[in-house]
Formats: C-alpha cells, structure tokens, sequence
C-alpha cells in the first residue's frame, strides 16, 4: 500500500466525515459529545487552530489527523494531535504513519513537544502505538472517560519531546 | 472579612477583567495568550459553556473563578476550574474559600471529579493549595510551560474524586 499523507483540503470534508463520525458516535476512544453533527464534527476536527491532514491510497482517504498546539501562551510550544482511521482500513499502518508524519510536521512547525491529553485505556492499539513512537505515560486520570460499555476507565497523559 | 461567593453577573465584567488580565498579563500561571484582549479574556473566562462565580467582601470582587466540564462526551463526568485572585488579596483565604466553593458547586452539578490540566510547577501556592484541598498529582508535563523568566517549568495534572 502507497500511503500519501497531504493537508486536507474542502473537498476531502466528506471523507473526513465518513471517518470521524462513526468513531464519534462509538464514544469509544474521543471524549466527544457522540451526538455532534456532522457540521460540529467537521468544525472541530478542520477548525481553525489546527492543521488537518489526510492519509490517502489509491485515492481513497484511509485516514485523517490534525496538529494544533496544546495550549496557548506559555505552553504553545507543546503540539497536540488527533488521529483516526477508517474501521475498515484498521492494522494496515495508517496510524503510525499519520504519527511519524505528525512527529516531523510538528517538528517543522518548531514544536519542542507533543501530548495527548486524554488516551483511553481501554484503547490498547493507540497506547502501544504511541508507546512505540516515542511516547511516555506521563498522567494517568482515574476513572475520567465512561466507556460505553466497560464503564468508568482511566484515560492516559501520553508526552515526547521532539 | 466575610467572604461571598456568587454567580458573577454581567455588571462584575470590569471588576473580574481588573483582576485576569494582570494574572494574563505577567504570564506566569496560566497557559493563556499574554496579550488576550480585554474582550476576549472576558469571553474566555465568562463563556457559555462555563459557571463563572466571584468572591466578594464588602461590596469588592477579590477573586473570580470559572467551573465547566473539562471533557465533552465520555469525559463529561469530570468538571475543571480555573482560579484568580486579586493580587492585592492574597493570602486572605480567597482561593482556599473559592476551592471549596467549586467542589461543592461541582458536587450539586453532578460531576464525579475534578480536574486541573496544567497547574505550573512554580505556581507553589496553588499546589499546596490544591493538594490540601485534596488534589493528588496525577501527572507531570515535563517542561510543558515556558516561564517567562524562569525557563521552561512543568506542569502537574491534578485530580480528585468528589
């Protein structure tokens, strides 16, 4: 598989959307409102403050990321990201590559961290994931995101520097 | 000094914007945009989807406080706050009687927890603080905030159940 990984552009909106609203409304592994629109959902995930990518093969879009900073003023230095990838394009590498794309772009942009807030832990692909790009459980928040079905569970502080 | 703690009302916009921006201003705290217009620290700390309050003690606003959920969706059991004092007021209680105030108020509203993403590790008083009210550190963000003249610092995360 040829995975090219571009910014996204308008006219990837609805494949961006096929993507993100069926992980949105699982309420799996997002501490997002499951109910969004489709507009909500798109305003978030291409919003301004952030750069949106797409991971495309044979011209279909397997995936999708964005890098923003993870706070404003003194902490603009530390990036932030979000990731997802089609259900049905799931163990074929997407993910790493959109993270070590990110890690690079995040670096290009002069960003000397990245960190995810809130990693499921019940999301056992994207913690080992990280865990293998680099990435260290620096915060654990117990009991924070309930699972749909498995109840109250941690979710995960994940940090590298760049 | 009797102290009050109520919902802020549209008239207290001057009072609290007297004692955030400083706060903003000197940048040694919170993670926010140093030179965040009046209007929109306003908008940020008194926005709509927080509960903004203000303590008062003899017809002066002396501190401000905002309570919100601090995730959407999964993660919307867990509220976070932020805190500011008139610098001219320390040491006279009003963080401590805000602190409680939150966690009570959190309580009513349903939350389970709170959390606090990113208290700066040179930000003494506010840890002890914290942490006498209950708060455990549950994370540390390794030079994540960068102090305006002590360098890049850390940051806790900070949680407790309620």
């Amino acid at each position: 598989m040829s995975l090219a990984i571009r910014p996204a552009r308008a006219s990837d909106h609805a494949a961006i959307a096929r993507i993100i609203l069926p992980t949105i409304r699982a309420g799996e592994t997002y501490a997002l409102d499951r109910d969004l629109s489709e507009a909500d959902a798109l305003a978030y995930w291409t919003g301004a403050d952030r750069e949106t990518f797409v991971a495309e093969a044979d011209g279909a879009v397997l995936g999708t990321y964005y890098l923003r900073a993870n706070q404003a003023g003194g902490g603009a230095h530390v990036a932030n990201c979000g990731f997802m990838t089609d259900a049905a394009a799931t163990g074929r590498g997407v993910a790493r590559a959109m993270g070590a794309h990110a890690l690079d772009r995040a670096r290009a942009q002069g960003f000397a961290a990245m960190q995810f807030n809130f990693v499921v832990t019940t999301n056992i692909r994207a913690v080992r994931l990280w865990e293998s790009l680099g990435f260290a459980i620096v915060g654990r928040l117990p009991g924070a995101f309930a699972h749909p079905s498995l109840g109250f569970v941690d979710a995960l502080v994940m940090f590298r520097t760049l």
